[in-house]
């Protein structure tokens, strides 16, 4: 890990320190994603079929999902970990709805009427990754907020395993959420599905949902394509803490190495203005990655992490604000007071007693969140991500009268005369 | 103009039908745009002055706009513009700020607080056009939102004139709004400042508004790269018109016009389930056209556009919900009464003294809307496009007991262990 002093650096070194690992996509994989996509375009199924026996080594007649699988997942999911799912749930959906937005109606002038209408997204896709492990969470994330929004339809992909079934707990969350219908289609291809369209997959109109290198390109791809919208940019998981000196030393390093586990690439950021409190987390990692199963993973992402000590906690937040971390943990001892100094951030976690593993599950919040500095001017999923605002205005006589003037004033100022002209006819008529 | 039968074509014709024009970008633009990114990057100021040199035909020693070249153009702008500017920012105003999202704080569970904050977006480019015409009615769109969020920093470009000044009425729009800075720099090399910074104009986190292909195709690769967000992907503009056997025929031509006069790829279709109606408006375009000073613009968006017969107005809504109108016009005699059919577009305009222009002007709703289908997934501009939401949540002891098994039933169904432990140490402790 490596521990750096804020005030001894200069500039640069400051730049450098903020830089996340390097997330170039290889030219390589931009064309690889290229041509998966054209092939799918354009073979549909059989293109599919074909990519997914290379990919997931697996010959599969049909990609849906069905009633009989669906029973078979209920069977073997034990009810521990589905009554965890429907408390996920339901706390999810409490957050989430008392959040949703409202039409609004407002008189601007005399006789005109300007509202906001609400409409869900009719067609949504939820990508859920399997990869190094299934992520029924994700499920639940995307699926409660599209429910909430009212999706018509809402179709899964997640990838097979190399039996050709698919994982039952992600199966078991997805019916929980009332998604309309689950594919068994991983990685690039399931986004070229969604995107596209083929025989057995109904093309949708936004792509939601984190993966690996290829998912985030492929999400890229069809968005630039215009083919379908998508939720944000996305990038390696990451945690910034801000820690004062009366942190739990055990607590800390157990989130930094939560966070560290995810992948290889994970980033970590420590940032504190007590030395000893550095020291000791340093220590504490070490006895901690000793129990992990995935001790190996997170020593890489821990080889890029770092381990700031800063002057004061208002240089730590100057810090934070500018590396707009995806997860922002507030180890202090007044973690509320300091809440106004975060600019920006995907989701905040307050206190001794909030891991960032709470937000990852079940306290309500989503954890599909922008990464990689995204949250500098994207926010995390909730359920205006599944919803249009459709702006609406009626103007009567008494309106066109009204506010027609200064319409036919800006119209001949911006030499749009056809504009102007349909302003003056109603004018004349009213 | 096109006219046609739905009834009698067959799927690919109705496809057809709804195909706007091909918005192809050559790869040689692509490739144009790639380099100036490239250059403005690495060369900064330099570099966007010989293209502004290139470009604009003008060679400006400083891009910023000073206050003597405020004071300038508001000496140079009318009465009557200046009234009308500040009353449809009043409006704008109104509108956007009772649309306002407000924090919100629920407790999920005994001890577990989920809130969600609101920021505003630090730094936004806003783009304003001033190609065959200036629009301070853009500099309006964008400014007064970006004031209601509260950004810090409200960065505006435009386009300088041959003699080295920009459009008076931008400036005084600018103004209005309380922009922060504004910049004589126009087209892709504008897009260039704004996502990348220069020694003369700040970087920012977020680009907004429309613009030419090249603008278009910058905001898109600037996006790509990480660089900057955009508001959203834009194409030509584009009108659909529902008509029934009563509403105004000059009222409909003008409509119509208006949309087509924007430009040569602007689209327009008009819906009707009377063939007479359909008639009437053919022939009161022509009349109308007539006395257009654009009439040749017009003429050439008309040539794509289409009147279409359909057998009754569910069929013009199923019609209107699958193309995605990024405006669209109800002149029928209960409009209200038809709104619960719109599913997706940018924004409607009911009845007959509503006309498309007090929407793009001065009724109060944003003029930066989803164009080429993209109502379907994206949202015109609002004061949430200026602001980032953060999720924050804090757990006290009692409530990591309440929620923490859940929590750690869900990480160890994830195999993540590092997740667990940190829930588990901290029920431990509790």
């Amino acid at each position: 890990m490596n521990r750096l002093e804020w005030a001894s650096l200069d500039e640069a070194r400051r730049r450098d320190a903020l830089t996340r690992p390097v997330q170039v996509v290889a030219q390589r994989t931009r064309d690889q994603v290229a041509a998966l996509l054209a092939d799918v375009r354009e073979r549909g199924d059989a293109a599919l079929r074909e990519i997914t026996a290379r990919f997931d080594g697996v010959e599969l007649a049909s990609f849906e999902v069905t009633e009989a699988e669906f029973a078979a997942a209920e069977a073997a999911v034990g009810d521990e970990l589905k009554t965890a799912m429907r408390e996920a749930a339901a706390r999810i959906e409490a957050f989430h709805k008392a959040g949703m937005a409202k039409p609004y109606s407002v008189e601007t002038a005399p006789g005109v009427v300007c509202e906001r209408m609400i409409r869900p997204i009719a067609r949504v896709g939820l990508y859920v990754p399997a990869g190094s492990a299934p992520l029924p969470s994700t499920a639940l994330m995307l699926g409660v907020p599209a429910r909430l929004a009212g999706c018509r339809e809402v179709v899964l992909c997640t990838p097979p395993r190399k039996d050709g079934s698919a994982d039952p707990a992600v199966l078991v969350a997805a019916r929980l959420t009332g998604a309309t219908r689950v594919f068994k289609l991983g990685g690039a291809q399931a986004v070229a599905a969604l995107a596209f369209g083929s025989d057995s997959v109904p093309k949708v109109d936004k792509i939601f949902g984190p993966g690996n290198s290829y998912v985030t390109e492929a999400k890229q791809q069809v968005a630039q394509a215009g083919a379908a919208a998508i939720d944000m940019p996305a990038g390696p998981s990451e945690v910034l803490v801000i820690a004062d000196a009366g942190a739990n030393v055990a607590f800390v390093a157990a989130d930094l190495l939560s966070q560290a586990e995810h992948g290889p690439d994970s980033q970590v950021l420590l940032l504190s203005d007590d030395a000893a409190l550095l020291d000791a987390v340093e220590t504490e990692i070490e006895t901690q990655l000793a129990a992990l199963p995935r001790a190996d993973i997170a020593r890489q992402a821990l080889a890029a992490s770092r381990l700031v000590r800063v002057q004061d906690l208002e240089q730590a937040f100057a810090i934070s604000n500018a590396y707009a971390p995806e997860h922002l943990i507030l180890a202090l001892r007044e973690p509320r007071a300091w809440l106004g100094q975060v600019e920006a951030a995907g989701s905040v976690f307050l206190g001794d007693y909030t891991p960032e593993a709470l937000g990852d599950y079940c306290s309500g919040t989503n954890h599909v969140l922008p990464t990689s500095g995204a949250a500098r001017a994207y926010s995390g999923v909730s359920v205006a991500s599944f919803q249009n605002f459709v702006s609406v205005q009626s103007a009567s006589r008494e309106g066109i009268a009204a506010i027609g003037g200064c319409a036919y004033t800006l119209a001949r100022a911006e030499s749009l005369d056809a504009h102007a002209n349909a302003v003056a006819l109603r004018m004349e008529a009213a």
